[in-house]
């Protein structure tokens, strides 16, 4: 496996003493990810932004492919770190999934980057942490592994989709306008009576309900017992 | 919405009496992209291919990314229209989700451009499919949009980690090994037990039957019934 995918400092040699570490250079990264997104992170914007040269970036980072995977690593670590440990499992469940959607919408390149490379750490960290618990809630030993794979693709599908649909255009009413005119022109399509139903939904749906409904309908699969209904949190 | 997205050939004014149709073009960036992924897509690659001008090309298709939709959408048409509209539900949801996952497995461009814009008329197309399948096999109407909407998000999610997975590394010796170095890397990062199990199964896992099995952990959620146990197809 190459180590741009996982990164190990111990085999960069010995540390410089100064104070650019391998760690401010992923949260840099982060920052311009946020701000312009992929295209925007080079190796000159972050010796710019780290007031510093391209052989001290190069000392602590392989390249743009090595950064991208440790800044998604980077926030999907404050995701997981956030899940109880002690507290019941479903809710865990609910928490985790719900953390990894609004990571990806405030930081739409981590949908981006998940779904490019999915034995990343940031995959193997989601993975794990959502194993876990589906063993806390009871889900056969056996299953588990069927059970946390098909969760994942769920969350990342889902997720990427959110990311890359509506939430694109920016302002509430400038979303309303794209999905009228994306459910008219689903209609003129294809009149099927399932896909009136689906305009209006998409009209009238909330993304992070619909996202939690479809893990409540594969907690009951993976279950076999029916979560109740409740509010989005 | 942009046409780029839902191509409408009569917003182009008369067709030309030539034998370069719009399907010729789209069959041709099939071809293309098949053998060369995306960055092979070009309008000088098309009008060589195809020995024609640049103006032939620009007259029935408005960019690369209409292109892209269109052939994305020619090749799910295939999958979707051989889903069985008179037999049982069930088979024939599972038939369309591995028809989606062998589509992307052949052509994984399909898997990248999919997740890249959830409204396009091929996502459509997948979601009434599936939702017409939900509907006969007794989900509640209120619940078909919900169901619909996360197995769909389940299937491009799978699809598109599988795409985008160990398949990109060729021959089976490859991948063999390709398994075994990522299964040792996550255990160095994780000594959870889960994780050791996760490696074992990583390199016995069938993409397929576990892609399957989070299929009917779905239809389970989505029913409240669960899906009997069967080989995979």
């Amino acid at each position: 496996m190459s180590n741009c995918l996982v990164p190990d400092p111990t085999t960069r040699g010995p540390r410089r003493q100064d104070a650019l570490s391998r760690e401010r250079i992923i949260a840099a990264a982060v920052e311009i990810l946020d701000r312009g997104g992929e295209g925007q992170l080079t190796v000159r914007g972050l010796t710019a932004h780290l007031s510093t040269g391209r052989g001290a970036i190069y000392h602590h980072v392989v390249g743009k492919e090595d950064l991208l995977a440790a800044a998604t690593d980077h926030v999907i670590r404050q995701v997981t770190a956030d899940v109880a440990s002690d507290g019941e499992a479903e809710p865990a469940i609910r928490g985790l999934a719900l953390g990894i959607f609004d990571a990806i919408d405030t930081h739409p390149w981590v949908g981006t980057q998940l779904s490019r490379e999915p034995m990343q750490l940031a995959v193997l960290r989601i993975w794990t942490s959502m194993g876990i618990q589906l063993q806390r809630l009871g889900v056969d030993a056996a299953r588990v592994s069927d059970a946390g794979s098909a969760l994942v693709s769920y969350i990342l599908g889902a997720a990427a989709q959110y990311a890359a649909g509506p939430r694109t255009v920016t302002g509430e009413e400038d979303r309303k306008a794209y999905l009228d005119r994306l459910a008219a022109t689903w209609l003129e399509l294809d009149p099927n009576p399932l896909v009136a139903e689906a305009g209006v939904q998409l009209r009238e749906h909330d993304d992070r309900e619909q996202f939690l409904a479809g893990v409540d309908i594969f907690l009951t699969g993976a279950t076999g017992s029916p979560r109740p209904s409740r509010p989005a949190p």
